[in-house]
């Protein structure tokens, strides 16, 4: 295999800082010692300060997806309704994954350009008497659109007695989400997205309110049943072997974030995902998303006319040695997708600007070179 | 946290080759893209030659317990019988697991210094009739005992039309299992043992027999559900984000395992036990396991008298640089394990037995310094 560098702006992995990278050839350590209580104890109250929470915090070995599983199952028991709005790839998982551990979902369809909004769940509530719980997709990766009333529905749970589930897998550490004063009861992300690590780990938060749902649940779950996790804590360890490399790795990433400060990469997430938005718009391009709904983390792009992302992506790839990715599910061939997570600044946004429409003209695509970028950089400059 | 490189004597994790840690230094690849499937590609055809097998491999992001999980659940709906050999911790788990996933757990209950005969099986299955499938824990990591009569097992499996699971964790890579030759449905390792990677990942080899059991089969699984692995496979893909660094890991640990050779490398196993074991029992140790039953990879060693293994550990780690483990389960505070997997050598037998035999001497132990070292040596000098 060639190895060669290359920009990864996908919504997921995404470019890894290499002193994160270099975290990972730390001597490997006994997961049952003295060294990895005193990490486990330091990512766990690092944790706590990303996620917003004093609630306690999980770190699974496992991908994003093996967290939400593990978010539901324990809490949902056979013919349990929890009600979930779909309106992409990952709001579609979800829902099977309720379905899977034996829960009834109660899906709020939602245009798939837009999130959910307070008066459709308030209205579907008013359908479905005894919902136990509510999972809403914080941001959906396959479509770049952000859920914008996520504190009025955490308020709406709180005030009825309903746990909150929160899909903040491409979001969490790159957009605002104080977990307790949302009311979030278990809010899941992955390593690999805003907190700049390598793929690998899922990281929950669990409060109060969801332990005491989750002592009654019966779950057909081990590897993912939370109340090992809870016992094991307590030592500072984790009940199996944990991926200790990548316990590493986020354990640097949570150093780097410290040092910038979560306010910091809040704005720097919003002044890239606007730049790039401006750019694509002056580019003449169409936006997925509605405009009000737009994700500061995943930018999705309908495919110019005539043009296909699978040619556009290939020529990015290997002309320009960029990596973005495609739709997903039924928008597959419809649509390209730039993550802005994690290690972004002026520097990723300048390079993917120029190098799509660079690639966009190889493709035929008419504009006026440089447009992309003459946009993307006033952005910037107009914030310094 | 004080860094310092320690001899990681545990049964998992192991020590890690530096080029193997070196490996998970190399750009993150988009895990849909063309550079993840040649690796993929690569990682399967490699796993097919350890596992002995023409059968599947599927990689999960998960410890060895979220492989075994994944085994069981794929197979058995609710009610079915599964028969479980248990004389340790980790069959107490596949128990466990096999009850948490709606199964009826068929007990065969051994001496815990033993392993299960084929005599005790066919008399189990005598009086159990229905029984759908076998799980053994071919190595139990707990007290260092090997199970001897796996490949009789699989006929009888193969004979009756039962589905044979084995949890081969701390031995995979370490010592004999041609899984098809042997009739082994679904098989389960970790990365962290023989294997010499990192902990995080599990890999499975699975029959056509089993996957005709788990095409029919309702499992509340959706992380480890089976049957999409198989559907991205045939991409080159895993259906959620791969733990990337751990897969380079481990491409670059079968290298490895292709230049020494399969055979070497179980030869070099035994004989680093056989040097550990000779020498413990020069130095008046008593082995917890049985001698026709010990393991080729887990040493086990009761508690001299008057001796803590908690003590003795602790100077082993702080005063010698030296990781071995303790006893689980009802074994905790019995005796101490040595893990003799992947990176063993004379050099890490003699270190940790020197260190041994002087940190028994500083806790009090009357044995002659220089008897376990003296021992050890002759049998690697004996052998070349």
């Amino acid at each position: 295999m060639k190895e060669e560098e290359q920009l990864i702006m996908l919504p997921g992995p995404t470019n890894v800082p290499p002193r994160v990278m270099r975290a990972m050839l730390k001597p490997i350590i006994n997961h049952r010692g003295p060294e990895f209580k005193e990490l486990m104890e330091r990512l766990t109250e690092d944790a706590k300060r990303v996620f917003g929470t004093k609630g306690d915090i999980v770190i699974l070995s496992s991908s994003g997806t093996g967290g939400v599983e593990c978010s539901l199952s324990n809490i949902v028991s056979s013919g349990d309704k929890v009600m979930i709005p779909v309106h992409g790839v990952f709001s579609q998982r979800v829902k099977q994954i309720i379905e899977r551990v034996g829960g009834k979902a109660v899906e709020v369809p939602v245009d798939w350009s837009r999130a959910v909004t307070i008066e459709q769940i308030e209205d579907a509530l008013k359908k479905e008497k005894g919902t136990k719980a509510i999972a809403v997709v914080y941001n959906e990766t396959s479509t770049g659109v952000k859920t914008k009333c996520l504190k009025e529905v955490g308020e709406l749970c709180n005030e009825r007695g309903l746990l909150f589930v929160v899909d903040a897998i491409s979001i969490l550490g790159g957009d605002v989400l104080p977990v307790d004063n949302w009311h979030v009861d278990i809010c899941v992300t992955g390593s690999q997205k805003c907190l700049m690590c390598p793929p690998g780990l899922a990281l929950l938060s669990v409060s109060e309110k969801a332990w005491s749902t989750i002592e009654k649940n019966k779950s057909q779950a081990h590897y993912f049943n939370l109340l090992p996790y809870r016992e094991f804590q307590k030592e500072g360890q984790t009940p199996y072997t944990p991926a200790i490399p990548l316990f590493f790795a986020l354990d640097e990433a949570f150093q780097t974030i410290k040092e910038e400060g979560l306010e910091v990469i809040f704005k720097r997430h919003k002044l890239c995902a606007e730049a790039l938005y401006s750019a694509a718009e002056n580019l003449g391009l169409e936006l997925f998303a509605d405009r009000e709904f737009r994700s500061n983390t995943v930018i999705a792009v309908k495919n110019p006319k005539g043009i296909l992302d699978k040619d556009l992506r290939e020529l990015l790839r290997k002309k320009y040695r960029i990596v973005i990715a495609g739709g997903m599910g039924k928008l597959k061939g419809t649509m390209f997708r730039i993550g802005s997570m994690g290690v972004v600044s002026r520097f990723e946004i300048l390079s993917v600007v120029s190098a799509l429409e660079s690639a966009l003209a190889d493709l035929g695509y008419r504009s006026a070179i440089g447009e992309g970028v003459s946009t993307a950089r006033e952005i910037f400059e107009k914030s310094s």
